[in-house]
């Protein structure tokens, strides 16, 4: 696997649909696919397909397409998912708990093994929605990153502490950040972070949906326009 | 305000980030900000700033910068966020539940107005994390979408059935989709989606991670053999 540095971030984006597209063909008893099938699926171009997988290496034969098994663990090597990783979660509010429930993160080798709050009315108790996880309290950050290995984590605490925890994490040892709070987020530029803002996301719909709308209402108005 | 459809997605994207800068330095009590500012709190330059802006109007004035007050309304007007939307979310498991109970829908003006579910044992319950939302059958979908005028839906059903599902709201009038199923959504292409596949930016973060990781332990082996 070449590691250059210089993949642009939307062809390993792309990867992860690849892999789940690879994953839906397996399922249903697959063994060869071609780019051009994978490109119908995902709406891609299969050039597009190729030059992104060229990035990793030599992938699948020309006239053959690619082995489906093969590619799929070879995604799963580049992506980093052949393997187990401990994730920790800090914030066991509403959002926390649910993504502590959320089952697709174990089916990807993503095993929550910690979760942590400051409020003492929830340190000690089981998570209501996984009742395998005990919380506990955020002073154990740091030792539980160390003893546990723990590489990777999810940021679900409030806004206004989000930066102070995310500084922690990584001081003790976190190397990718997954954050839920609507912040930017300052970290060591050898930390990984991915962002989620929900709000943000309905605020783009919205946007969309509005732009469409005045779009329609422009277009009756022309027609009517027209008529007239 | 223009509206010509030529709007790249990632500018569209930044007024989002703008407009949650302002609302910070609004609560500061300050009254302008120059896109210079801008920029520095969002690691942006400031002529990307004024160009994103410029897609959409004439804001601010040379050497004084941009009035905060008139610049957020400004923003949540194209945003289409200036007025309330009702929402709807579909799937009443951990995660629409924990959806339904983020408080950061509200703020921005999403009003979450039903809940719908395909399970009998849900039906007629309220919703833990909501206790205000009664969860409906999904058979209620269309009837509700039409009565209450609902052009947004969070879409939290399980993989197999989220392509469905999409279908039937569409179908029964809703303009934007926020999709959470790990699958791409066949819409019509007046209809927004946005979707966020929580499992895939885990796996994004695992690959940063691991290059990192192999990146490390080459420089600690390119040292090791210089220093021999």
């Amino acid at each position: 696997m070449k590691s250059d540095g210089n993949i642009p971030a939307p062809a390993v984006r792309r990867l992860s649909l690849y892999l789940r597209q690879l994953e839906v063909l397996w399922g249903d008893d697959r063994q060869k696919v071609s780019s051009r099938e994978l490109g119908n699926a995902l709406r891609l171009t299969d050039s597009q397909i190729r030059k992104d997988l060229a990035y990793f290496g030599q992938f699948g034969q020309a006239g053959v397409g690619y082995d489906i098994a093969e590619l799929t663990t070879n995604i799963r090597k580049i992506l980093g998912t052949d393997r187990t990783w401990n994730v920790l979660l800090v914030g066991a509010g509403n959002l926390g708990s649910a993504l502590s429930a959320y089952r697709g993160f174990a089916k990807k080798g993503f095993r929550l093994v910690a979760v942590f709050d400051s409020d003492r009315k929830k340190v000690g108790k089981p998570l209501a929605s996984n009742p395998d996880l005990i919380v506990q309290h955020i002073d154990e950050l740091e030792s539980q990153v160390k003893q546990r290995e723990i590489h990777l984590a999810i940021n679900a605490v409030p806004a206004d502490a989000a930066q102070q925890i995310a500084h922690r994490l990584v001081k003790a040892g976190v190397k990718g950040l997954f954050n839920f709070a609507p912040v930017n987020l300052d970290v060591d530029s050898d930390v990984a972070v991915s962002s989620v803002d929900l709000a943000v996301q309905l605020e783009q719909l919205s946007f969309q949906v509005s732009m469409t709308q005045s779009f329609v209402e422009s277009e009756k108005t022309r027609r009517r326009r027209k008529k007239q």
